[in-house]
């Protein structure tokens, strides 16, 4: 039976990857919502049609793309053109040649595909959360209808990118964030400081440039530039992949080597910690423990399936 | 030419008479939208429902209802039903007969009505502030398409109600409230300790208990609890109508007697001053006074106004 | 019965003036504690030695000055040279001949002289609250042996100057100024925006500019800056005195119309509203309402008072 | 040389060992100041003068115990005599016999004492920190005076005690910490998360509990209670010794097997993650790394210094 997926993009090269590696494994993608994140919004709703349109061939639906919020609920934030580059897949800056966004407002329509799909409803939030938390600020009720919340965001030890304890996605919109992690919705958490164990090492990446798929010619273009941003700035060893180990594990459990159910906070100050996550790992508040926190990925079993992805054609 | 209303309302005795009053004067009201505020949310609902079906022998069109937020964007708030009674209109709880609401959310409702009627829709804001900043965050166009933003809250001289320096409505979502004020809507501001200058005294409330027209005994049924809670605990000599005051000036510019273009910001901290509005009244921070805030009213013009409501029916 | 004061400074025109207004009427000041605030801090220390030796021929006593404290508890702050002048006393910049200051520092000293005059000593407060929070924060048993605690600060209606709701004393360290409002102290408290209506107008200027004496000459010199910055960015119709009507309330209650016991706490977030006052006018928090709030002053006795100390020598 | 010491102490059981630590290894303790936190601030004084009178025939020094602040800077906190016992050495309750605290207060003591071993002074700070802070904020010449600051306190993982993410010490008062570990001191600064890895496993235990010397007896009598606390709510497997291993890396910098020179701050809103330290490892705000973290202890070594204290007598 097809799964059913909203995936939420603040769209850079990860979210397209984790696009089409739903579509190569045969889920049912209902909407691509677009958020504010990575960088400019309307770069973000080009590059999610531009993306479609690259795979239009290979998939025989036409997936619509919602634009949503493009600032986050209360507090200000930025872009990181500085890591993704200026067009998101580097400074390249692409347009779509034919498709265009839906009217409907990203919010509406997440609420809509909830009651369509209501008990089935996938929700893959690999952005800032702030398009789900209007759904849910609208009609509390979607809390029932959503099967599941992927989350890419926050962290597991305090070790974070945007700031020193926060990760970029939790960031950006912290009270999002905060509604999200406390409506009941069943969240599993890939945190940041997790994805950063499990990067694309220099002999992956010498192998992925050495195939001569059309797609795995696409992935070195758009990662190029947040590969070398990575090594350069993140004291990594590659380009880490926060969204697409975040896909991998909705399509595949067997990709989580340990997790744990933690009750999952979110600190929503305008203060030094904005944005970071808080798991009550000794149950000191005894809050139930709602959320699916990753602990540990089997890299083999991920690198299986980007090298899967890479292949299609 | 006729004008075109959104009424949002926390219903409560001052919301329905405010209702009343924007129909006694032939305004097209498009929608009643429902906001948490100050009573249970499902008893607000039904008491807009209750109120219209009071007037719907002489009202000539169906006026909808639209359940929209019932909690703050962001944080924590408490009903009053220790100001308004249990029922919102004294203890007293009542339910519709026959009218119900529409499945359509507020958020959604207010966006379709300021397409519709863009450039002339009046959005009349006599509670917090949630369902208008939810509009505006899934679509920011809205600000150019609604003509007037009327708001019932704040204080001009920090002197609030439901702590020393905030104003209720402000309070229950500081974050809605800040968000409107700083959208670039044109709003009048009728603040709290402004209006309870003008307050029912005892001459007025025995006259208007002697009338015997159905309005009238209306008036004094849902008033009574307000009357008493106001004149007991906020040193008020009679009971005081933020809502119906900030509706007639809504109606009728020459009930403002003096008003000045100020920038009018709010404190959405979690901290002892939430919900408190701040005016730049010595332009320290440089930004565009675009609030009208109301430093007098006409009583005389108002009273007249209350009067004519009265003598409906 | 001598009275026993400690004047606490950010010394600028009016705190010099407040100390003489001290001198003049035969109070026994007991030390001089210096605080930041207005201006450079080794100027504030500067300006009060440089004062001392221009009455020293008049005043039959050693006066000691302690410095103290040079920053906020907590937050951070800044200096206003543009209202007072980068000497704090105009643009002119005056260094002491001879007198040099103390090595114990003020929190220390004020201690000691607790002790030595337990009961009977008074603290004139016209600046940040720092150096009184830091003696508390050492040993809370000074809230018994200060006798009363004087204060310039807050705000009454929400009518600021340094942010368009709080008052400059209380938002350079609001941290301290609110230990200093809940310790227990016996506190009058002189605000701004009631000051701002007893203003120096322009035929009582050009009255004190025709009198020969030393001190009118004097105070011409050190007031001009300020008086021109009221008028040109506060909106006033001439020079205050927050510091001098403070000192004299505390020589002469009568100076006092109107005033009435609240509990008084204080804006400590880091936010819009920081350093503001809260008056619970309403009661609502049941707070003992230890703080003398004053509300009118008589503006003919503290010109007296005024005159009589131009008139000194 | 001799190395001179002030040992600042909210005084249970681990601060008690720390203290003849530094006196069984020959060092000279200048002061042991008292500080809120572990328990009530009275037994806090009355345990440190127990527990000198318990050493006092070895030692041939009179230690002084100076009484400081009994609260935080600003904010409200809890004592947790449920970790540490009504007695903080468990549920017992001790008295001095003989000895008495200095009336001096502790952050003059401290600065009379910086004064006195100007650029030799150490102070070793294995408690909440608003003692140095309350020195630093009447005197900030003290931080060129003292030579080393040893701090137990804070996350290195933001895995807490008090809260999820932070560490008591530092959540008691945040303030005080963010002052002391932005003053410029040169900072040691020993994890709560850090010391968990390294703590007195059963059959350790039970090799203490087999000696037969007065210390060890002692130490079993003082510790059982946090033991079994540690051991039942926060997952560990024994007794930790937060104070003594730091007070061990202070006396014998070969206990350190892992540390690096980076820039801490501290969260001091009142919010989800206040007193949590935030450590910059990316170098994200490109501050100066003042602070030495510790991120690993050679436990042989700070076993065998426990040994080595159990046996002196």
């Amino acid at each position: 039976m097809a799964r059913h997926f909203v995936i939420d993009c603040d769209t850079a090269e990860d979210d397209i990857m984790s696009l089409y590696m739903l579509l190569r494994n045969g889920v049912e993608v209902e909407g691509v919502t677009i958020v504010e994140g990575n960088i400019a919004y309307e770069q973000e709703v080009n590059n999610a049609l531009w993306a479609l349109e690259f795979v239009s061939g290979k998939v025989n639906k036409d997936i619509k793309v919602y634009p949503g919020s493009d600032r986050s609920l209360v507090k200000s934030f930025k872009t990181v053109e500085n890591v993704h580059g200026k067009g998101g897949i580097g400074d390249e800056i692409v347009r779509p040649k034919k498709l265009r966004p839906e009217p409907k407002r990203a919010p509406q329509a997440i609420l809509e595909l909830a009651d369509r799909y209501a008990g089935e409803l996938e929700f893959l939030a690999i952005s800032p959360l702030t398009n789900l938390a209007l759904a849910y600020l609208m009609d509390k009720s979607i809390v029932e209808k959503v099967k599941k919340v992927w989350v890419m965001g926050g962290t597991i030890y305090g070790r974070g990118n945007i700031t020193p304890v926060a990760e970029f996605n939790i960031w950006v919109d912290p009270d999002a964030a905060k509604l999200v992690f406390n409506a009941g919705f069943d969240i599993t958490m890939v945190a940041w400081d997790l994805i950063t164990n499990y990067v694309v090492e220099e002999d992956e990446w010498e192998r992925i440039k050495a195939m001569d798929t059309e797609m795995a010619k696409f992935y070195v273009r758009i990662y190029k530039h947040y590969r070398e941003f990575a090594m350069k700035h993140q004291k990594m060893r590659g380009n880490p992949h926060p969204d697409l180990i975040t896909t991998a594990v909705a399509l595949n459990r067997e990709v989580i080597k340990r997790s744990e159910r933690q009750y999952v906070d979110v600190e929503n100050c305008d203060c030094l910690t904005r944005g970071m996550t808080v798991i009550d790992y000794l149950d000191l508040w005894g809050k139930e423990p709602k959320a699916e926190v990753v602990y540990g990925i089997d890299k083999d079993k991920f690198m299986d399936m980007l090298f899967h992805l890479l292949s299609w054609f």
